[in-house]
């Protein structure tokens, strides 16, 4: 069995947004070497996202208005602000988009479907960020 | 370390269906020799989803009502309308729902509790999809 | 490759709890051996969650509160109550929490982000329940 480790460091210039990592992922899957297997991609972080979905911009800002109307922003309706943090929404709003992907590794590339894209979600941004890629297989 | 590759076919008659694939999981695992691993199903499509839940005709009923309270169907309240596509809602099912389980093999078995079932869930369907079954062990 | 089966056994004292099990599963990867590879967490039960987040009281409780306002306890909203059973809204809570999760195991130990923090969340406890953790690797 073989095993890749690789990290992707982030520092968004909005708090909030959504980056499409595709191909940095299919990249490392493939230097890796690994013809089958399994590929782990997940956020570090408690306050992001890494989740598989369409590269259509409309459809990013339907996610952005959705998760306003399930978690709002505002911080005085945390618990988690009396620490004097700010960023209880983004902890949840993580927590609807998924802190991870497990992604089929076939002949040596990500097993993707025709739309399926994958992102890093970013809900409390501006600072740095990293993602775990763990790729194991033969 | 062996690895198996397959996929399930779907094309549901309703627009919406949950449905159960625990038997034709397990088959393939039966079927892959691999006593030990990892099982990873996941949907290829981002408007359908895998999850794991009960086999209850209330519970499905439940979900779609629920589904439909936190993700309205109205196409007309989503930015992705303006593509020419109509599943906006289906995007933000499909997240909520999940679009990948990861189970245990175990002595040659899917490791499943005694309720969990694995079901392919659809909504936006009435067209070809596709199911990832990659099991991966020894 | 080598693989290791472990359960963790809970009956939670409240109907609803957050279990920290991060040490737990730490202590069974050194345990295992297994220097690099994949470390599954699951429930096996259908009305329960294994997730990641902050080990932070306020934290945990905007996240109970917010679960109640998505999915509110009341049996009588839920066809699930017709088979005499009153936790439909455990089932859907835990589907938004998220039944499993997928860590990397680097240099034999987990490879989690600073705060990241490993849950058992019970959403229909006070009886026994079970976590199925499955390593995998090499």
């Amino acid at each position: 069995m073989k095993s890749v480790t690789e990290h992707l460091s982030f520092c968004t210039k909005q708090r909030r947004e959504f980056v499409n990592i595709t191909e940095r992922i299919q990249t490392l899957v493939v230097r890796s070497g690994i013809r089958e297997g399994l590929c782990l991609v997940n956020s570090m972080h408690i306050t992001s996202s890494v989740f598989i979905n369409d590269e259509e911009p409309g459809l990013k800002r339907d996610f952005q208005q959705w998760l306003d109307r399930l978690v709002p922003e505002d911080p005085s309706l945390y618990y988690h602000s009396r620490t004097g943090e700010d960023n209880g929404a983004a902890h949840l709003r993580r927590t609807i988009m998924g802190r991870e992907v497990v992604i089929g590794v076939t002949g040596g590339q990500l097993d993707l479907g025709p739309w399926e894209q994958i992102f890093y979600g970013e809900f409390d941004g501006q600072r740095p960020k990293r993602v775990l890629v763990k790729i194991i297989g033969a």
